[in-house]
C-alpha cells in the first residue's frame, strides 16, 4: 500500500480520508483551515503545511476541494504540489470540477511526466463515511489502474468513461443536473397535487416506491414534499455554481439546454430570495410561490 | 365473483380482460371494432353489442378507453351504459382521463345511485398481461372495496389516494409528466456526452444503475440513447394529449409548469417534424437536432 | 348608406357604434344584457330583443362579442341571427376569436349564401372612440368590398390578408401576443435596471423614445414601470385567453413557441395571485417577485 | 478643441473617428491591426504605434473595441495607455462592456486621478456614418460635461444615467437583449402565420408600420421575414457575446430571465448549427426548423 496525499478535508474529504486511514494507508493530508486537519492527525494522518508538503515525487495524491479555482491553486499555485508530484506521480481528483479545467490539468501534468486521473464521486457525506459512493474515472489506463485499490476503498463501484481526462466530469455533472430536473419535476407536480388536495408526501412516496423507486426519488421526494429547506445538506449556492458548470459545459459543445435554462432560472431567483444558503432543494419553493401558495405551508 | 362489464379492448385492455377471465371473472365485453373481442370470445368472455349491453343493473363495468370524448361516449351517449348501470352499480374507470372528466361523471352516475371508482395504471402492455400494473385508485370508499378483488388480478400493488374522484387521475397524469421530464433530461445530458465523444449508452446505463436504478431510467434509458424511435410502443401524438391534460390540470389549478412548458414545445416539433405515429420518446430528438447533429447518426 | 346590426356593446363595441351612427348609419342593436344599449338609443340606435332581430335578410351584421363561445351563441345559437342573415348577407366579425372558428363560420355561412368577412381591430377604447383602430381584415373580396365605408368610419386603416376567413385572426392574436412579449422582455430588463439603481421610468422611457419609438413601447412602458397594475385597462384573465388562442393556433400549426410558453407561464402564476381582474401588464410583476423584490415597491 | 486619442477602428469606430476628423478634431489614432488605420491618416489623423502612445497626460481617449478583454488590454495591458493618461485625463468608452468591467475601470483610473466616462452607442454602422447614433452615458458628471462636444459629433441624442459607471453599460446590453426579443418574437409569429399562407413579409410590414412602427421592427421585420441571413451585419457569435453580457448581469443582480433563457438557447442552437459568422437574425431560424418547415424555403 503506497503512501498517499490529500489535499481537502471538507464534509466529502474528511470522511473519505478517514476510510483510507482505516484501510491502511499512511496519509499526508492538506487543508486550507488547518483546524480540519486536527482530528484526521489524531487518527494516525500526517499533517502538511502546504499542498506541496502533502505529495512525495512519483507518488499518489488526492484533490477533493471546491471548485476549479480552488484546485488550480493547490495544483499550479505558488505553494501547489504539481511541480513537486513530478515524474511517475498521478493527481487523482475526485472533486467535481469543470471538464475543461480537467483536460487542461491532463495536458500540464503530461508534460512535467505525471497524470491526471479524474474520479468524481455520487453520493452526499453519509455515502462517503459509509464507502459507498458511486465513482465515475477517466484518464490515461495505467494510471487508473494504479489508484484502482484506492477507489475500492472509497465507494462501492467505479464506472470508467475512458482515456480523455474531461469524461467523468461530463458524466458528472450531467448527474447532478439530472438530479436537479427530479427535483423540478417533483416541484411542479406535487404543487398541482396540493392544490388539487392531495397530500404532498403521498404522491412522493407513491412515485419513489413504484416507477422510480432509487436513491434520488426516495431521498429527494420527502424533503420536496415537505417544502423545509433550512438545515442544508447541499448549499443552494453550490447547486448554482453546478448548474453553471452544466451550461457552460452544454455551451462548450453548442448544445442547448432548455431544462438547464429552467433550473437556472430558479436557481438565480432562490439567490434573489435570499436562500443561498439553504438546502439546494430550496429551488423547489418557486413551483409554490408562482402559483399563489404561502411557501411555508404544507398541506 | 360477480360477473364484471370490459369495455375498451386496446393494447392495455386486453391483456387485463384475458387475466380477469383467466382469474375465473364472467365478462360480458365491448369494443368499438368488435373484431378485436374475438380472440376474448375465445377464451370464454360473452360479446355485447353495444356498451349498455355490457353492464348488468346494479353490477360493476371496467372501462379502458382512449380518452375523455371516448369515455363520454361509452357512459353517457346513445349507446352508454350509465343509465342501465343504476342503483348500486359501479362504474371503475381504469382510462387515462381528464381529472376534471372523472369528477363530473362521478356526480353524472351519484345521481343516479351508481358509482365511479377511478383506477388509472402505470405500465405498458407487458405489464398489463404480467398483472404487474401500478394502480393507482380514488373514489367512495365503499365502491373501491368492493372492487378491490378485481384491482388485485390487474396489478401487483394499488395506492388509494382518497374520495376525490379526480385524485387518482391527477396522480396519473403526474406520473407521466415526470416520465417525459426524465426523457427530455436524459436527452439533454446525452447529447452534451456524445458531443464529448462519451458513449450515450454507456451514460445511460451508469445512471440507471447508481442514482436511477429503477424502473423508468431502465427502459427508457436506452431508447433514448439509441435514438431509434421508428417502433412505437406509445405513440407519440398520445403523448401530446398526455402532456395537454398536465397542462390543463395545471391551469385549472392555477399551477405554472415550466418543465411543462419545454416538454409541451419538444411534442409540437416532433408533430411538425411528421413524427407523430412513432413512439413518444422520440421527443428526445429535438435536443440533438437543435445541437446540430445529425439526429439520425449513433456516436 | 345601408341599415347595419350590431351586436356586443362592450368597451369597444359601444364607441365603435356610436361612431357608425355619428357617420349616419341607420344602426340596430343588440347587447346581451340590454341596458348597455340605452344610451346609444338615445343618440339614435334601435335596439333589438335577439341577436335576429338585429338583422335583416341579406343585409350587413357586425359582431363585437367577448369570444368563441358568444360568437357561436348570437350566430348560430338559438335566438342567432345567422339562418335570417341569408343569401347576400354579410357577417362582419371585427372580435378577437379563434381562425378555426372563423373559417367553420365561413363555411357555414356559405352554405346560405351569406358571407363572414374578419376584421378584427388593434387599439384601446380610446382609439376605438377615436377612429383610430387598426383593422387587419380577410375573407371573400367582394363581401369585404361591400363593408369598405363601414371600416373607413371605424378605423385608421384596413390592412388585408387575403381570402382565408382565418387570416386575420392569425395576425391579430400574433399581434396581441407579441404586445405580451413586450411587457415580459420589458419586465426583465427593467428588473435588473432596478437592482443596478437605475430608476425604471427612465429606462423606459430611453427605449420608448429611440430604438423602439412606437405606440405600444410607448404606452406599455410606463405601466411596466410604474408597477402598479390594479385599474385595468383590459384585463388579465381576458389576456390569457388571448394568450391561449395564439397557442393552440400555434399547436395546429404545429410551430413550438418558447416565448409563448413562457408568457403562458406567467399569466397562469397571476391568475394563482390572484390577478385575474388587474390590468393584463400585471404579469411584469412575475420578474420582479422571482428577483425577489417587493413587487409592490418601486425604485 | 481638444487633441483626442482613439482606440479601436473596427465596423464603428473607424465612422466614428472619421466624423471627428471631419468636425475638426485632431485624433491619434490606434488599432491592433495597423492596417485599418491607414485610410484615416490619409484624413489627417496620426497613427500611433501602441494603446499609450495614442493619449496626451491630462487628455481625452476613446475607446470602441470588441470586448471585455480587449478593453482591458488597451488600458491597463503592457502597453496600455492607463498609466499614461493619468491625473486630469478622461477615459470615454463607447464600448459595449460589462457593468462589471466599466466599474472596475473608474475605480483603476480614479486610483489615477483620471475619469472614465461611459457611452456606448446603439446604431450599425451607416448610423455610425450618419452621426445618428443613440448614446447612453454615465460616470462622473464633470467628465461627461468635458466630452459632451465630442458626443455631439457621434450621435443624435446622449441620453444620461447618472454618476454610476456601470449603469450606461446596462442599459446598453438590455437594449441589444430587447432587439434579441423582438427577433425571436417575430420569428414565432411570422412561422405561425406562414403556416396558415400569411406571406411573412406581409405580417412584417403590418406590425412595423402600426403598433410597432419603429426602427427595430423596420430594420429587422424584413430580415426576419425573408429567412435569408448570410450577410453579416452584426455576427452572431458577437450576439451570443451580448446576450452572455445579458444574462451575467442578470445573474449577478440575482434577476431571472425566461426571455433571457431562450434567447441563448437559440444562440447556442445556432452556434451548433455552424451560424456563427452569419448575421444574429439567423437565431430567427430555430423557430421555422423546430415547427418542420425546410428553413430555406420562403412562402
Amino acid at each position: 500500500m503506497e503512501p498517499v496525499g490529500f489535499i481537502g478535508l471538507g464534509l466529502m474529504g474528511e470522511p473519505m480520508a478517514r476510510n483510507l486511514l482505516g484501510a491502511g494507508y499512511a496519509l499526508t493530508i492538506y487543508n486550507r483551515t488547518a483546524e480540519k486537519a486536527r482530528q484526521l492527525v489524531g487518527a494516525g494522518a500526517k499533517p502538511a503545511a502546504t499542498p506541496a508538503d502533502a505529495v512525495q515525487p512519483g507518488g499518489v495524491v488526492i484533490t477533493m476541494v471546491a471548485d476549479d479555482r480552488a484546485l488550480e491553486e493547490v495544483t499550479t499555485g505558488p505553494q501547489g504540489f504539481g511541480e513537486r508530484l513530478g515524474q511517475g506521480g498521478i493527481h487523482l481528483c475526485m472533486a467535481t470540477v469543470s471538464p475543461d479545467l480537467a483536460r487542461r490539468l491532463a495536458a500540464w501534468h503530461e508534460e512535467r511526466g505525471s497524470r491526471y486521473v479524474a474520479a468524481p464521486v455520487f453520493g452526499r457525506p453519509p455515502a462517503a463515511a459509509a464507502a459507498k459512493l458511486w465513482i465515475v474515472s477517466s484518464g490515461v489506463s495505467a494510471a487508473k489502474q494504479r489508484v484502482q485499490p484506492i477507489l475500492k476503498v472509497l465507494g462501492q463501484s467505479t464506472s470508467d468513461f475512458g482515456e480523455d481526462a474531461g469524461a467523468a466530469n461530463v458524466v458528472k455533472i450531467c448527474g447532478n443536473f439530472l438530479i436537479s430536473c427530479v427535483i423540478e419535476g417533483l416541484a411542479e407536480v406535487l404543487t398541482v397535487g396540493q392544490k388539487n388536495d392531495i397530500e404532498r408526501r403521498a404522491m412522493a412516496d407513491f412515485f419513489a416506491s413504484t416507477l422510480f423507486a432509487c436513491p434520488i426519488y426516495q431521498n429527494y421526494g420527502p424533503m420536496v414534499a415537505a417544502g423545509r429547506f433550512d438545515q442544508a445538506g447541499f448549499l443552494l449556492r453550490l447547486g448554482l455554481k453546478d448548474n453553471k458548470l452544466m451550461l457552460d459545459a452544454a455551451e462548450n459543445a453548442a448544445v442547448p439546454m432548455p431544462f438547464g435554462s429552467v433550473v437556472h432560472d430558479r436557481f438565480v431567483s432562490a439567490i434573489g430570495r435570499g436562500r443561498g444558503e439553504w438546502d439546494w432543494t430550496a429551488i423547489a419553493l418557486n413551483a409554490s410561490e408562482e402559483a399563489g401558495l404561502d411557501s411555508t405551508a404544507k398541506p
